[in-house]
């Protein structure tokens, strides 16, 4: 805050300057007391400045006892997963009455480095919510796949300095704490020497685990999926992000767990939601609605979503309608259903029944296009053989990160070619950062492919080209799209483009506004049907987490099959690895 | 922390190295569940590393199911009202489990300025409870007294960058917030920038100004004595720090207004306590027992004397039994009566049964001693006359900061002798700090004192030499008795030393260990017997508030009568002042 500011904000609160804005007959949702207040509240330079009856306001709202809410926080969002820039988030989220996110710019870092968030910072600045930003710290996530950039303890450190930036981004690298890395080392200290907080990302670590994480500083973990998880961290002060996102759905798992007592500790977060969902049906305002239809006291379900996550990441002025304050809160008419029909931030109207009040200023800035390096490939690139009369298979389950390795015959030294009845598909990771365009090709049965090819830029956390497809051609046209396009998915059928959204910024998210991601996406979904089979479990996000080497069974990067069970590379006729079926 | 400690740490929570301690048996009272844990807890290098079973210490302690319990924190204290250093201090402090305290260094501050808080951080370094510092605010507190020093935001912008430093300490100038004056808002701006915490000091002050000091961002209060005050201090986001100290009782004022909804904005603090009472009675330890006993969930209690004022503080790892956590807890048989038998600090046993463990290294610090500068002064300087045939005096009441002016007729131009029917004694302040020796003399009433002198060099806010007397040649003797001994508190009675504590360092505190402070305090009450006809309140504590001019309604500093309801010096025989009686 400057002076200026600060000594207008006491001029205002004193009733010595005339408020920019008084809200009359308000019935605020007081996250301190627990109380309802019926109060005035007094706004300047998007702070709220006072309760009382003795202010004026240049503006004056007759609320008429309808409920004021604090501002709603997303405690833990990869703003990239939702294929949106933050300008087109920003519509969707404070639509939602979100107003604050603390984000994890982990995908961009993978693909550019320090750059990555710099843009991050730079796309989310001017607009009608707070990006906060959180500093990843596991840049690659594995060294058994090539990313775009590594992020070193010294690249974060001058971070911590920026206004923006909250602590220390989800540490997903257990071995690297336990074995006390001394890059790991660093990050860990920095974050603790800032006195900002650290995240976690504990999913399935154990309760040894979690002593470690907690031992080390970190205290949030967004990955419980059971209420036995959840018991052990909090116990143990990790703060609990309980997680709705597209895919990962964690609320009526966790609600149990919190109670009058408990309540403080827990927090609400999507983690990865597209932006059609959020658009649609909301998400950390849909949580609020459920925890108070559940039957949690309905301050508390709101606290969960404002004075809560501002505690866990020090926010002084975020998280609660009162003085001193910002001036983010949103008008609804009943605790109980939740309906928001006005949201302010900082003070400004911006949503009212629906409609955006708001006008963004035209973006000048340069957009981060052109990440796409791909190599030259031709259908020789493509060509598997075996040299055992063994193929290694990765097999996908609907709706499961998880892969088991199966090993189909085959006639040594011959191009295997796909069988339109045997549900296998060719599937390809080519390095796309321009580091070096390597490859690893593999076969994966149970996605019921049926023809073309698909192609995305989203694969986790390298996020390479990941292409698949049952002919040869139809992928090599569906990489050489992606490339024309500069990222994105595609769905490719009998040598033609059927489907496709553009990825244009980093090959993660798109620059256009969120009607057309939404449009495309649903577009998308209608083309998979003609290449799938029968599809009861979304293809493209399944295609972006095979590249994921450290969840078992079997999974494949730029560099190869990689066996998570035995954490090692293997040929894709290998047979003698432990554990063949 | 240090690296070297951090990968310690893990080391251990992992199990690869042995841990110091190990407790089995534990249960734990969990202050973010809310439950009681039975757990073994390992420890190493002070800091708390893991629950669990798996775990092996060098030492290990079967608690048989006894209670562990955060150790306490002090939310705000004096240290120098306790009249004794931070080392005396913390043997009373830690038997009562007492293992951090938030100290606000401002009567020394008034003394010596920067000098002042060196000296508090470097006096209170490594003893077995943890002094976190909040940088005084209001040096002088007033322009009406000469105080040794003058603290501008510059002086103490330099020790937010100092380890134990959390925060600016009470703010008690409403008129410099509210008028916006330039060197109040840069002390609040470079508090707000270094993300810490600002304490209030909102006595009496009305919801009006309760706005306007949660909008410059002043986030705690310990001053409120009212249900009423306290409830709108809540509501608006401060934490309220409810009080004990040795003059000031609030706990049973404003507990009624904790709730489980509630709890978790309130903390304790004793603000004033003697070494004395705290050495006897306890302080934080009482406050947790008396809340369990007037009906607060055990575990409520304690969250208000451990992980609320570590989060009101943004002490990342104080407060809680848990991993991460530092190794300091208390162990009691029952939650129910809160006897402490055990108190480890930083995982040492430090009491055990009332009986210290820790051992004291040898102190070789230069003691800040010779501040006391006092001009030579004679019988004459002691002489009151008037000009108008009238002379205002200073009323004083039982047990309250309030004064009242009266005026008593005097014979013009006629020295003025103290009659010992009339219950009346000269008061004198004496500039002390070597600025220009300037003192103010004046009556007052109400003491009843029957003859002799006593003097203090305790003197809110600026601390000066008070000294009051029926006898001119007995207050002389006062005076200098001060001056030879470098402060302190004397009783003299026809011409002798009959009582006196050494404070000698600062004029404040005393260099000698707590038995003895606890002694002279006990000789001073009975010798104040003999100079003072009924004592039924502590006539050197009234004696050292009677100094304060902001306090209605009239004052004496060194700088004359003080008429604190008009705002202005008057002369101790101006007649004409408004509101004469």
């Amino acid at each position: 805050m400057n002076k200026n500011i600060l000594v207008s904000l006491i001029k205002s609160s004193s009733g010595e300057e005339t408020c920019d804005l008084v809200l009359k007959n308000a019935q605020i949702a007081d996250v301190f007391s627990g109380e309802i207040l019926q109060r005035n509240i007094a706004v300047k330079d998007g702070f709220i400045v006072g309760y009382g009856d003795q202010y004026t306001g240049r503006k004056e709202i007759d609320l008429k006892n309808a409920y004021v809410v604090p501002g709603l926080i997303d405690a833990h969002i990869h703003i990239e997963s939702t294929l949106a820039t933050p300008k087109e988030f920003s519509r969707a989220a404070t639509k939602h009455g979100i107003t604050t996110v603390v984000m994890d710019p982990h995908e961009i870092g993978n693909v550019m480095g320090t750059s990555g968030l710099d843009y991050m910072l730079e796309a989310s600045e001017n607009l009608p919510l707070d990006f906060m930003m959180m500093l990843p710290s596991c840049v690659p996530a594995t060294a058994f796949e090539t990313s775009g950039a590594i992020l070193h303890a010294e690249d974060l450190k001058p971070y911590y300095g920026k206004n923006r930036v909250a602590g220390l981004a989800e540490v997903m690298d257990l071995s690297s704490v336990k074995n006390t890395s001394d890059d790991m080392m660093n990050k860990l200290l920095d974050a603790q020497a800032s006195n900002k907080t650290l995240d976690g990302h504990g999913s399935g670590l154990s309760p040894a685990g979690n002593n470690i994480y907690r031992t080390a500083g970190i205290s949030t973990d967004h990955e419980c999926t059971t209420i036995e998880e959840a018991k052990d961290r909090l116990e143990k002060g990790f703060y609990i992000h309980i997680r709705e996102g597209s895919v990962a759905k964690n609320f009526d798992a966790l609600i149990p767990l919190v109670n009058k007592s408990s309540c403080r500790r827990f927090t609400f977060c999507t983690d990865d939601i597209y932006i059609s969902d959020l658009n649609e049906k909301g998400s950390i305002d849909d949580m609020v609605r459920r925890a108070i239809l559940y039957g949690l006291d309905p301050i508390d379900a709101i606290r969960m979503a404002t004075i809560n996550p501002s505690e866990c990441y020090g926010f002084k002025t975020k998280g609660a309608v009162a003085p001193g304050y910002e001036a983010d809160f949103l008008i609804v008419d009943s605790l109980d259903d939740f309906v928001i029909s006005k949201v302010f931030k900082n003070g400004n109207l911006i949503w009212e029944n629906g409609e955006q009040k708001f006008s963004y200023k035209e973006d000048k800035r340069e957009e981060v296009t052109n990440t796409i390096k791909l190599p030259d490939l031709t259908r020789e690139d493509l060509m598997i053989t075996s040299n055992s009369g063994k193929l290694n298979v990765i097999e996908v389950f609907p709706n499961s990160l998880l892969t088991r390795r199966r090993v189909v015959n085959h006639e040594k030294n011959t191009p295997y070619i796909i069988s339109p009845d045997e549900d296998l598909a060719k599937l390809m990771v080519i390095e796309r950062h321009g580091n070096h365009g390597n490859f690893g090709i593999g076969l994966v049965k149970g996605f019921r492919m049926k023809k073309g090819a698909v192609a995305t830029t989203i694969a986790h956390d390298s996020h390479n080209l990941v292409v698949m497809g049952t002919d040869d051609q139809d992928m090599l046209v569906a990489i050489n799209r992606i490339k024309e396009i500069g990222g994105g998915i595609v769905v490719v059928s009998e040598e033609k483009i059927i489907s496709e959204l553009r990825l244009d910024i980093a090959g993660l998210m798109s620059s256009a506004p969120l009607e057309e991601i939404t449009d495309a996406l649903s577009n998308l979904e209608k083309a998979s049907d003609e290449v799938f089979e029968r599809v009861d479990f979304n293809p493209f996000l399944t295609l972006s987490f095979l590249t994921l080497p450290v969840i078992p069974e079997i999974k494949i990067t730029d560099q190869g099959l990689y066996d998570a069970k035995n954490s090692r590379f293997i040929g894709i006729d290998e047979t003698d690895s432990p554990g063949d079926r």
